[in-house]
């Protein structure tokens, strides 16, 4: 089942999606889900009933709360994740193309919440970077608040995945060592375009992850290829933090990235970027220049 | 005027401290606000009106929503914040002691917000380190969601300032070099007790600020030696991120430290931190061993 954040008519809410049709999760319950991250929060049998009301709901002539999925916006599918770790030199190939060992343990970073946008939104390139670069990756989307004592219940705390593009500022990620800023700019986490709950993907160590720049393929791997899969980065964090239900968990990027290639391959304006991974689908943002440039302080 | 977040009767939410009497916040509107966030947020004409209204309803005699300080529980005055931005290497008497030049431009890094506790909270230490360090710093609370065009516009986003303690597990920033992780166990951010809002603080750059450790002066400095000012740090991000209100920044440590004390000196359970600002007030936790262990993944 997919699980989505959806705008009609301007108003913004979870949905599951049955075919192509959209199923409104506030139509299910009298109770109001105020966001998805409470819909990715509710324990696995409250989940599963209302995911079995939505095919019910679908199925059956309803003019309230179903719409086809042309008609409605993809919103990100958790527009507002209490947190965004991600993990850096995860798969082989990346860590390869940069001439470096991988790493013995995860090497853990930030991005802030703001810099979430939606499927189809520009990625805004600042004025103070000219080398924005694009990053394939698995996004682990949570969905209990704890910390997995071991693997399995590390499994369990996942509702799903979805993709994530870590978009990268590579001259301020040399400048400042620390990544948060490089990788937080406003619109430099594009996600979605939907969340697949785990029970269409048993396993996601197991997907084809490709991106595509204009068309050319510029990144091609299998999440087979993660050097530290999903319920070990769950617990290995869990042993300092708590989760909650609608964190997200970027998972590393294949190799192929702009900056490591001869020539260095950066983001412009009108260009095109697509991500897609087998068993979720494609998430593509276009590129464009911040139209107002913020006055730059000197 | 101070804003702060209570529990009373295992209600939580904001308030306004007159004298030592709390004002829910609750209580002056028909509106409910869901969260310090909200009020946080509201224009400065509306804020003050508010504010006018605890005054005037501290001074008459009401039963409901009026509690002497001692009868309520201090939480951090935003539970939730968005995001927390924090600065490293911002103190010159904190870079002389780790014998670094004064960095160029803002080091800058992120805490999680499932790291904040309350006033009097303990701070946990973690299974995975035994180098857990504090970090007394000043705290910026936003009040306007925007990019700061100007310096002068960065000062308007400003709602108020409040305490935080830095608390960094030094053996997991060393091995990480990437600091989050290191710097976002649960309980690493003890934040509070309130926030001052800039009526009462119209110069952040003049605060004596110092932390003792069971009694003992560890840090000890002045908000002068900030080598980043607080309008610099917001107009700096706002060239690429967006802030809200709620968000919060900690503007870095003074010298003192544990870590670079001879011999170091790194908190054990026990211990008592409490760092005070000048104009703010007192943030006191004590140090607690994990009770249960994590299981940890080997």
């Amino acid at each position: 089942m997919k699980l989505l954040t959806f705008r009609h008519n301007n108003q913004v809410g979870p949905g599951f999606l049955v075919g192509t049709t959209v199923v409104d999760a506030n139509i299910l319950t009298p109770h109001r889900y105020q966001s998805v991250n409470e819909v990715l929060g509710l324990s696995a049998e409250k989940l599963e009933r209302l995911i079995e009301k939505a095919i019910s709901y679908a199925e059956t002539p309803h003019t309230d709360g179903l719409y086809e999925l042309s008609e409605v916006t993809l919103e990100a599918p958790v527009p507002r994740p209490g947190k965004i770790v991600a993990v850096g030199l995860n798969y082989r190939d990346h860590a390869e193309e940069q001439g470096k060992e991988p790493p013995k343990t995860p090497m853990i970073f930030a991005k802030f919440p703001t810099a979430i946008t939606s499927p189809g939104k520009p990625i805004v390139l600042p004025p103070n970077s000219s080398q924005v670069d694009f990053e394939a990756e698995l996004c682990v989307v949570l969905g209990r608040t704890g910390r997995a004592k071991t693997l399995a219940e590390a499994m369990e705390m996942v509702a799903g995945y979805t993709i994530i593009n870590d978009v990268s500022a590579r001259d301020m990620q040399r400048q400042d060592k620390q990544y948060v800023r490089a990788k937080s700019c406003d619109t430099f986490a594009p996600c979605g375009p939907w969340i697949v709950l785990k029970d269409e993907i048993p396993d996601p160590h197991t997907l084809a992850i490709s991106l595509t720049l204009n068309g050319e393929l510029m990144q091609q791997s299998n999440t087979g290829n993660l050097i530290f899969s999903v319920p070990f980065l769950i617990h290995y964090l869990s042993q300092s933090m708590t989760f909650e239900a609608g964190d997200l968990i970027a998972t590393g990027t294949p190799g192929g990235v702009g900056v490591f290639r001869q020539p260095p391959v950066f983001l412009k304006s009108g260009d095109v970027v697509s991500i897609t991974i087998e068993g979720i689908g494609t998430l593509t943002n276009p590129v464009q220049a911040e139209e107002k440039p913020a006055e730059t302080y000197s």
